[in-house]
């Protein structure tokens, strides 16, 4: 199988190491807009004139026509997207087709392309956050009082809000949109007109076709322009902390679902169950989810090994850029779309969220705190007489809240019966209300300002 | 000797996994900076004395004279800095030492640390990076009329400056100051008052100590505040593609240095020689700045490794996150001044640069440009007409501009004598006039906007 | 602080960067090693005189002493640990020691002082991972019949035994031990003689060197033997591999830990307290070598970077080789040093494992085998009876076994009361008695031939 | 149009991010050889009937056939290529196609499968290996005297060979060969027969399967089997390192069919040209090959994080397991064959080499080891005095072999006029004759070795 395959004649390989039209055809939207752009600035200069200007406007949304409607061959002989739309060109309206070229060049038409479809796939991702982040302010507000462990080092530690872990991812991905925002800023500069490398004698009109591209401005530097692929780079770092994140929830709802925790439930829409055993579960978009984080840490990596060491300006190696940059962003917008779809339908499970939390002795600190606010022990010695309570507590195997009071004043005399008011975790999630706290009235005004911070 | 060293008894090899003094030592001021603004804090809100809070800090203020000055014991066995200075304190001012932790804990207190140590090194980076900047303007300005081959697939391919060339990395690095400057905006949330996890029932005020330390506001959620990393990641993604830059930067100029091209000739300073070849500069700083790309991408894939699919809030996996970021930074801060220092004392050798581009027909470009302007070809029409004439220089061996009137007639008739005033290569790069372009006007121009735009 | 630090003089810069002595004094045994081979070799081809050998081979027996005790200053001036040694040896036997370098370089002598490095670290991980094993292999025996679920997607799905999933990694570890054994024979063939890059016209015998230094044979080309590195790529690329099975089992380990699972209970000595929970018990050795898999990983991803594109031979990029490679064996070795601890110290709680069993239907396979085997329903169908039947368990809030033969024959009419021997979680096991299956007889078969597969 | 894509419901993200079918049908060969030998199993342990297997395996026959065709239709709703083969022989061959699952999950199928296609791509891609050795020998042979600069710090250091040269790459890519071999042995045990994780109850022989698919034996243990993917992850560490080695040899390429360097010439089949420029030769497959080591770099990467921490047994994450090997393997072959091709039709230019020899005092190590073997001078001593000689020829512009007697005497009063016999760089090059040396008969000898080595 593989011999027939890959046991192929020099010129037969060099084609197929060569050729990009498999991948860069995804671009045929961007290279013909880009294409316009420059055909109407041509003719505004008076570089070509209005009759030929016309007839390439008019071949190129014919092309365009072909390609969203599926009647255009692409063809590998022609290598990539911009040749192929050329050569098609002239197919249509003559000798004016070969007009187009001029004042620019393969390199410039290639990074504007691409800076292009990025801008695309960052405005679309940036929407899907979106999306996700309500999702997860709806989960905060309708869960706003629901008591749980929260967790370091996957031991409970103390009773958070399932609102309040909910309105956490919401601070992660509304960083991820900032990142992604100012990447749109950085990258928002047009390298049309930069031509192969050194610019042009032709007298063009770089501004405008900035501004018909939706460009803030052109490249300040031809050479930069043809080289740069920063704005890739910067992308996938955004995306790959993104991946992160959505890695880290992942990662808890496997765990949320394992019978160990059952604190939440999954929609059918987002498990696999077994013909055998159908009340399992499985939570394959979680864990795909999660996987996939490496996936996107890869795709960086790779343009970054790519892009190391590389003298300027172009260099073949570039057109590795587009594999990577395009499979991250499919990624990214997928996994975000289905943690959207998991996070609106998923149901917490209640009881079983307020029954982990008599374990683990969740309310130890509040101890320590009243004892260093009402007897006014230093902090490190409330942990010491804490320390011993919780220790009589676990020999009788109960909570430190089921002790009675003359056991607690065996260890420090001056403790009253009030302390008792403090050691239920849901008094103890209360009196978190320090600013960014997890009582259930921050939750609410958090979530309400979530929504205002990050909905736009 | 693998031996002797590893094999250890349990407690031996805990103590040695979990100990982080080694390295978080350098995290000695910024954790002082933030036990003083939440000593302080403290003292404002009633919830410690006067007399404690001024016990407490002058104690701090020791310790950091003590540590600044050599004088401070590091101990292993108290883990980490937050441990080693708490326990000095007690020692200094006794009892009152214990009442500093009130209201915090050891989560959001590296995270104040971790985000003061990571928004320092920001700000010397980017400061190094301005006097880089500053460095390659001076050889623009220099330069800006030194002519040489600007290379695509290292072919020479067009006639551009040097000084161009230098600007192109002016951008690159004016890129990654905006990026540095964007990281520290984001971070500059201050996670102070997170406590463990949950938030504090004390009244304190986290608006306060976030001010205090510099900070623009207290972070929104406090579980977020101590699980969350994005700043060491989105400092180390920048860093990265700086890297890139500085890496290629680097290859060129071992390129430039080989006897085969001779362009530049680095200062003794940043060159090794050989005790037998005196004539020999090996562009050792160059390379290494090449390899050092290495470490930076290693470390960025490293904590995107160790932070993915992480439950919140902390885990002690977390501790993995300082030796990357430091090491990163400490390698960005010296490549960034090693490669300031070589281009400052760089030295272009015109003649070479010159020479060089009597290979390669340099300015058949500018011969189809005069075809297209002057007789109304279609551009890709005098592609072909003008590779036709190439071919005849190639085969006499000698540039276009050798050839002779009537060898380009008989290609196309309409060729007159004018055209042999566009083929000098000073001609060609004087030409490039467009926005962005090599003309040494322009990049004269450039260099004096981009002082404005970069040195601030 | 930064300021005072990195705000340096030129000179100072390319000292920084380009000095090597404060790692590379690591390799100082090797050197030694490798230069008393050296010189050896020389005096047995009559290349330098017996007194001379002499006189070097004490001063380096002297010099390594020195080191040992720690009397050896290292300077910073000197560059490396090559040139350390070199100049200690003219200082104590004065001009002789200038012979030592002869028909020899610094590139062939770095590059077989890294190798032996390498080897040495290899056979260091390679005796630690015998150990870990060795100690897995005890948790098997003693646990060859401890029920427990086995896991798909986190879900509970069969039951194995706790022997058996011990054994797993046994597996592992045995295939990480057979890596570095390929890694060192690959690695072990002798650059020393290439010299700087195409060997030398004196009469030396490399053969010789080899076999003193306990290599396999030289190598067989100059300029591969400076140029190469792929020992430390391959020694790394086991131990990401490596570390991935160490983290694979530091996530259970987290897992089991949790209150939600309560599996094992680790040791003091390899988990931390709190002062206030003085039940708590941190995974942290865990954790930690979780986080630390991303350390190697990022290690390995630096050297890659680093090597890939580097023309031959010697370039000072491959300076950058070292770091990441002492620092992926240390971490290594420290990871499974402390994963053994753990392993041997840790406790399988019998109960909490098999009370897990109870949820999640898991002979529902059972079922579906036994209607396969008994009633030759097809696998696919014996599925959908199954499926249909464990419906009316969970409808029912029971396990398939608690339902009654009439409720199965509703569904299955040939079900026999002889269903009900299949349906226990031992019997399960029990049944599972293919090749490598889970059944405690086999899982006490399989531990005894491990330990002789594997245990050398 | 990112619109109209992804902002998709629920469930098609579900199918969207589930579905394997568009990779796993790659597989399906594999599939079909592990049902056969499953099938002819369980008849040969009268699992099921005779005529139940026929059926299937016929069934199965006919389905190969069908995809070999091209005449399949693959449906992502049954997800992969495990039910598309299943449903498709139930449609054949009705209800015996549900026996063939019996004894087997998916689990251990899709591990089974996935080995026998890793196998293959090992076994294709050491034969590809084997034709770029053979080439490379070729070039060695040919020009095994052909004198070039040695390089190092991409400065010229001594002559070489190009042939010697040729044959360090020879010893990269065997030992990149070697460790395909080791990969391809430490993998073959086989994973059919463990079930989903536990192992089965029915009398299967899964040494029957092992030997019926060409393994060595089956797996030890079941949970392994279906958790294992090392030999995905070593099949791309030997891969990474084989990127390496080829993306050196491309960046050699790239430099040496610069106009600085001009030392080879490639064939129009492995360049592209200009249609403006048609003298222009662009490297085109050596800098895709120098990039898409970034590419193999990167896969491997993400499949270490994808598997990094990954609880036993199956996880949904491992079905990205599959892309990253796909990739790499396909870019391997690709890049080795490409790779051959140009290798096989290069020119090397000897005069450029040889004219290249003139510059950099190549001999001057020579003259130090004349000095020290003709006048005893040790080695240190004679550096030095041979670094007075060069700067006399430096200062002079000319070579060493171009100082008269009396110029070398008056730095070193013993030199004799038969020093100019050993300052030649051909000299030089036959002078090298210590093992693995550069001297030209050292390099026919090399060269036919390497081809009993590792031509099989």
């Amino acid at each position: 199988m593989w011999g027939g395959r890959f046991t192929v004649g020099p010129a037969e390989v060099m084609e197929k190491i060569n050729a990009s039209i498999d991948f860069d055809k995804r671009m045929a939207a961007q290279d013909i807009a880009g294409s316009k752009a420059h055909c109407a600035m041509l003719v505004k200069q008076g570089i070509i004139s209005p009759e030929d200007g016309k007839a390439i406007l008019e071949g190129l949304d014919t092309i365009l026509r072909e390609i969203q409607e599926g009647r255009f061959t692409f063809s590998a002989a022609l290598e990539d997207i911009h040749m192929n739309v050329e050569n098609r060109l002239r197919e249509l309206i003559g000798d004016a087709a070969g007009r187009l070229h001029t004042a620019r060049s393969r390199n410039d038409q290639v990074a504007t392309d691409f800076k292009l479809w990025v801008r695309g796939a960052i405005d679309e991702l940036d929407k899907q956050t979106g999306l996700l982040i309500s999702a997860l302010i709806d989960q905060a507000e309708k869960n706003h009082d629901v008591i749980m462990p929260g967790y370091t080092h996957l031991q409970a530690a103390q009773p958070v809000t399932f609102g309040h872990h909910m309105l956490a991812y919401v601070e992660m991905f509304g960083r991820d949109r900032s990142r992604l925002i100012d990447c749109r800023k950085r990258l928002n500069e047009c390298p049309l007109g930069a031509a192969a490398l050194a610019g042009t004698s032709f007298p063009i009109d770089r501004h405008a076709t900035a501004t018909a591209l939706a460009f803030d401005r052109p490249t300040a530097n031809s050479l930069d322009s043809v080289s740069d692929r920063d704005y890739a780079l910067e992308f996938m770092s955004a995306g790959a902390i993104m991946a992160i994140h959505l890695s880290r929830f992942a990662e808890e709802l496997v765990i949320w679902c394992s019978q160990g925790f059952g604190f939440v439930t999954l929609s059918d829409a987002f498990t696999t169950g077994s013909s055998i055993m159908p009340q399992k579960k499985n939570p394959d978009a979680a864990e795909l989810i999660r996987g996939k984080a490496g996936r996107v840490i890869g795709a960086l990596n790779t343009l970054l090994v790519v892009m190391k060491g590389l003298p300027l300006t172009y260099g073949k190696d570039m057109q590795e850029d587009k594999e990577p940059v395009f499979d991250a962003a499919d990624t990214l917008i997928l996994c975000v779309t289905a943690m959207t779809g998991m996070v609106a339908d998923m149901k917490a499970n209640r009881d079983k969220l307020h029954a982990a939390t008599a374990d683990g002795f969740l309310t130890a600190t509040d101890l320590a705190d009243w004892l260093v606010r009402e007897l006014g022990l230093p902090f490190r010695d409330a942990h010491h007489v804490t320390g011993t309570i919780v220790k009589k507590a676990e020999d009788k195997k109960c909570d430190i809240s089921e002790l009675d009071l003359a056991e607690m004043q065996s260890v420090e005399p001056r403790i009253t019966q009030e302390i008792f008011r403090f050691l239920t975790v849901e008094q103890s999630a209360q009196s978190r209300t320090s600013f960014g706290g997890t009582a259930p009235e921050n939750v609410k005004a958090a979530a309400k300002a979530a929504r205002e911070r990050f909905i736009r």
